[in-house]
Formats: structure tokens, C-alpha cells, sequence
């Protein structure tokens, strides 16, 4: 998928195409971060809502129209956190990799890994 | 910020982090699409939060501590979303840029402009 | 409305007519608490997709259609939020009003009056 | 649980409190709809949050800390939900009623037992 990025299909290109189609529309009006968050929740829920009765074993496999379903929804939640991030001046990716090399010193390999992170979830496990 | 993309902080480095984090604690078998998409809601809270009590317009200007916050909170939807579509072989970028072709033809700007939304959205409006 | 619970359409009978209404179709098999608390968010997210775009102001009086829907998707709300409390033997009145009087205690009046609170969340005030 | 509703512990008891709890604080003036939507939500999370990583069929039997804290968050939702119905004069166990009586139409038990429902959701199922 590395194309994806050379091609320039990336996240930069994504957020110019944004600011125009909100532009075109006159919706920047709307476009509050806490209007965005809001609609960034309501499209995250449309993922749940696929998975809700599913079990989660045969969530890792999906219908080829499920999969074109979740596909969808994937992109509408990127579109949005995109636009949030964009009008907080905040780089999505940037802040991914931040986030992560955080995540890396919470959560040290050595400490955390699976059979204990069991345990402390689901004390029934035994 | 195109050098993001272009010094290869994009997201499929991104994805290849969180497969290589993921692996050094056994967090795999976690990770069904249905566990990550409830992960990617809980995630998504966390911003929404911040703004529950904010004013619209004042959510255009936090402060420095509140950005800080925001961001990493970003980071963290990213990452989860990241994983998801990775879980799926969906290419985030990709159904990004894909829904919003589709947006635009379900959203012709001509009639999609702000008065007649407003107008939709919320009938008191003089 | 003390009518209502005096009358006896309570949480109780709710919850008895909603324990009916799985059996007749068998789907007591999907009720797991996780999935319940996945269509709960769900549902959730349909009230927050109606004010995600109307301002806050304009959100206390709603025109009438969107009042209804509003008053469908709370009822949806109640019913997930019941039949989660229900499986996992828990009473939703008893909690919120045992909740109320932990956050009573976590938030005395005195020290969490509004113009502090809207310093603390918003320093950009004033 | 029926001493719940008859001992006056019920619903619009919750309401009244809700309403004094608030007006000493002097909160009145945060609690838009809008607000209280995304307020609900985040406790929502609270709940998901819980049972993200856990199987399903074990999220049946939470162990006695869990259930805990799940009774805490059940509570904080109905708070939630109970002072949005308010604000925009809903009873929301009225509501759920009503909504109750809506499914039944919608989903006839003869046309929606769970095998149906299972093929629909999953075709995977053998």
C-alpha cells in the first residue's frame, strides 16, 4: 500500500480536498471542533453498529459487502478526524506517532504482555 | 506539512509501528475488528469530552494544555483506526479519499449550500 | 408524569416487557452486556447525530418532528440501558440514585459553583 | 426490584434531584440538550470501555469489582439521559414504552426469531 502515499494520495492531499469541499458548500460555518467531534462520534458508531450482534471471531472475516460497507464508514471517520485535527492546526499523523512512542514508555513490552493483561481484565480466565 | 508524508512518517509506517507494537506483547488475539472498532469509540469519547461543556466557538481556540490534550487524543483515534483497517486490508487513505468522491456526488455543492442546510437542520432559524 | 410510575408503566414493567419481547424471537443469544453496550452507544449516537450541527441555544427548543425523533431515540436509549442493567442483575433507578449521592459527595455545591467551573474548563473567558 | 418504583425511588424522584443538584451548583446553564447528548455519550463509553477487551460470553459474569463499577456507570447514563429527557420535557420511561410498542410492529416475533437474524448478520454461519 506504500503507493498509496508516493502517489500522493496521503493525508496532506486528503485535507486539501476537505477544506474545498467545505469551502464549495459554505459549511466552515459549521465546522466548529465541537461539531466535528460530534460528527466524528456519530460515524465511529456506524462501525460499532456493524459489529454489535457480530461475534468477534467472525468480525476478523467479514462478507465482501460488509467489508465494502466498513470500508465506507472507515473513510467517513478518517474524513472527519482529518477535518478536526485540521481546524485545531493539529498533524493526524504527527500526532500518531507521538501518541505511540508514548504509548511504547506507558506500556513497556516486558510488562504487558498478554497472559497478565488477561489476568487483570478478566479474573475469570483461569 | 507534506514532508510528514514525504519522510516516510505516513501511515503505513504508522501501521507497520502498531503491528510491530502489538506483536512484542501477544496483544493480537485482542485485536477482532469488533474489540478495536468499541476501542476506536472509547478513544473518540475522550475528545468528546473535552469539548462537552465548550462553547462552539471557544472549541475554535483552546488553550496550549487543552491543544496538548487534543492532541494525543487525535493520535490515539488515528491509531486505533489504523489498526482496524489494517485488521480488514482496508487502506485508510484510500476509502478516505473514495467517500469523499462519493460525498460529492450525494452532496452536489449547487444544492448543498449552508442557508438551505441551516434551513433543514433547523426550522427556527428565522 | 408521577402518574406514570404510579400507574405502573415503571422501569419494572419495562424491563419485564422487554425480557418478553427477546424471548418471543429468541434473541436472548445476542444479549451478551458487551454487545448490548455496543448497541447502546449506538443509539446513543442517534441522539448526538440530531445536535450535531444545531447550536447549543437552538437545541432547547426543537421543532416538533425533531422533538419526536428525539423522544424515539430515547426511548431506544432507556430500552438498551435497561436490558444491559438487566442482565448483569443490576437496578438503573437504584444506581443513578445511589450515583447522585456519590457525586454529591465528589462535588459539594459550595466548591464547584458554575463561574469557577467555567474558568477551569474555558481560561479563555473573560 | 418492584419496591424500587413503590418506595418512590423511581424516575421522576431521580428528575427532581437531578434538578436540585444542578441549581445549587448553578450548572442550569451548561446543560443544552446539545451538551447533555455528548455528556451521555462519554458515560456510554465509560461502559463500553469495560467490556472493549473482554469476551462476550464473559462480559455475562463480571467479576464483583467490575459489576461495581459497571453499576456506577449504569448509574451516571441514566443521569444523564433522565436530565436530557427534561430539558426537552420527554418522560423517557413513557418513551421507552411507547418506542417498545413501535418495535414490536417493526420487528413481528414470527418474521425476526434469532436463526433468520443470525444467517442476515453473519453468512459465514455455516
Amino acid at each position: 500500500m506504500a503507493e498509496t502515499d508516493d502517489a500522493g494520495f496521503g493525508m496532506q492531499e486528503l485535507i486539501a480536498k476537505l477544506e474545498a469541499f467545505a469551502a464549495e458548500r459554505d459549511w466552515e460555518s459549521y465546522h466548529d471542533p465541537k461539531n466535528l467531534a460530534m460528527a466524528l462520534s456519530v460515524e465511529v458508531a456506524e462501525i460499532v453498529e456493524i459489529f454489535q450482534w457480530m461475534r468477534g471471531d467472525r468480525s476478523r472475516n467479514p462478507d465482501r459487502a460488509t467489508r465494502e460497507h466498513l470500508r465506507d464508514e472507515i473513510g467517513d471517520v478518517l474524513i472527519y478526524l482529518a477535518m478536526l485535527a485540521r481546524k485545531l492546526d493539529i498533524d493526524p499523523l504527527d500526532a500518531a506517532h507521538a501518541k505511540l512512542e508514548k504509548n511504547r514508555l506507558k506500556y513497556p513490552a516486558a510488562e504487558n504482555r498478554a497472559p497478565s493483561s488477561v489476568f487483570a481484565e478478566d479474573p475469570l480466565q483461569d
